[in-house]
């Protein structure tokens, strides 16, 4: 059974490591949102596939929700007295992390062998697949003007009222033949409980990917998505804000919406098992059950429950 | 008075140290070579500039000659676990220097003037100018072919004989506005104990730096240069070997040679004294001292009789 799930962040990171634990051994690919992807400093930053790769590597910090467990920060702190800007906090283990991404795509290398070399060299054993290997960056509109994503959510700590969304890029964007090699290959889709709007959208937002899964699916490939929205809350991270801003609705019906005709089944949280009828009325199945990912129990458990309510 | 120094890494270094100690604040200017800068990891390494650099603030490994002291090795170590190749060595502190600096020569800086940045941050009181912003790469001549020089100098240590020099992009480089500047305010000009083949020569190999030194000289700046060879052998790296090698004279005399029609004052070890008519027989006068520079008082010292001697 080749699962192939899409991820941004930590929530997304989660679920992929419940999958990983309970999936055989190189039998999930994670295409992960690029629309995050910042510079700093001259280098490659890329968040989401940072937070996958480290999760699924069993080194992510286990509290802060980005970045390496222990790190030191004597590269930031130096950057700090040299005059760099450091609202982006990068930890000395992860910039090694970005100095090899970063000279190996300037000798020419695409941004999917860069980033599988550096899971081997971690020893994850899934594949992490950008979605793309050219620049897709997600602005955000504000009252006060377009923001670049990171200043949104990282220096102005996504304090701002988001109005609109933009994936520079996507337009001229194609699916990698791994994203598109992994999508053939797959059994299973699994949207996980990311941002839809930027953590699954950009990803969606790229007309041959969003093909290539409209024809896995028509090949019969069984696809399901877990809500982000619990109690009508976000569990980490502004989706619920966004959601209110953008005029969807702020809970787990308000995600369904906007997966509808993309996925068979739709795993809702026990809180809201009240609102297993109106997600089954977007023409999707309702599975119910404790989708808090509290720990690796939980999350083998919630990635188990997943895959076999797709049967 | 108005100091302009020539400098290469550990031996000019210790010669601008007792230079900066014994001028006022801004007094001096150090013209460093750029012919053994190198990419590595895709950041700009600068090892002359960094080395006069970190004497200069201070901060200086006292024993290894490069980087600085009381480094921490978290970001070679990753980018060792990452596959990157580890022989260039470079401390977590170092490191930031070359992230800054090469994200600001991206971000369409010239080399001096993001140099001026970080020394100014480092709380440098002179100014350390690259001989140029334009890229000029050393390389030498081994039995097995060209190499580039940081394969010879740290790769290889030293390893193969040196048959030929080459400074490629000396012949396009110009000096900066910053070097001849300092050249038009200089009263006197002090070559450092450097390498005279693969530290002083890139910078001599400018031929408008050249020019800019002989029309300083024509306006009667006076000019200085201490030998690096001692009793025949050099203090710090292959200068004897690379002089046997090609074709000269392996003493303070051989170097002094180099220098004839540069300088009016050469300045030789005790231990050589007796080379002193030789020296004078190229027309210039030999200062004998003890150029032994082992700690901050004899640097200074040194700079102290130096200067004198011109006076």
């Amino acid at each position: 059974m080749t699962v192939v799930a899409l991820a941004g962040g930590v929530g997304g990171a989660r679920l992929c490591e419940g999958l990983q634990a309970v999936l055989p051994p190189g039998d999930l690919a994670v295409v992960v949102n690029t629309g995050d992807d910042t510079e700093r400093h001259g280098l490659l930053v890329c968040p989401d596939h940072d937070t996958v790769l480290y999760t699924l590597a069993g080194i992510a910090d286990p509290t802060q929700g980005w970045g390496i467990a222990g790190e030191s920060w004597t590269v930031m702190d130096r950057l700090a007295e040299l005059g760099e800007e450091t609202w982006f906090r990068l930890g000395d283990r992860d910039i090694a992390t970005h100095i090899a991404r970063t000279a190996r795509l300037r000798a020419g290398a695409r941004l999917t062998e860069v980033s599988l070399a550096i899971q081997a060299a971690l020893g994850v054993r899934s594949r992490i697949l950008p979605m793309s290997d050219t620049p897709v960056r997600t602005r955000v509109l504000s009252d006060d003007g377009w923001l670049a994503f990171q200043d949104y959510f990282v220096r102005l700590r996504q304090a701002p009222e988001v109005r609109a969304v933009s994936f520079d890029g996507a337009d001229d964007a194609e699916p990698t033949p791994e994203v598109v090699g992994a999508l053939d290959a797959a059994s299973i889709l699994v949207i996980c409980p990311s941002n839809p709007i930027v953590s699954v959208g950009p990803i969606l937002a790229i007309r041959g990917l969003r093909d290539a899964i409209r024809g896995a699916r028509a090949r019969g490939v069984r696809t399901a998505a877990v809500s982000p929205i619990v109690g009508g809350k976000a569990l980490k991270g502004p989706a619920d804000r966004m959601l209110a801003s953008l005029g969807h609705e702020v809970s787990a019906v308000g995600v369904a919406r906007l997966y509808a005709g993309l996925v068979d089944v739709f795993v809702i949280d026990a809180e809201d098992a009240a609102l297993a009828p109106a997600v089954e009325d977007l023409g999707m199945r309702a599975l119910v059950t404790d989708t808090i990912m509290v720990d690796a129990g939980a999350r083998a458990r919630v990635a188990r429950e997943t895959l076999a309510a797709l049967g």
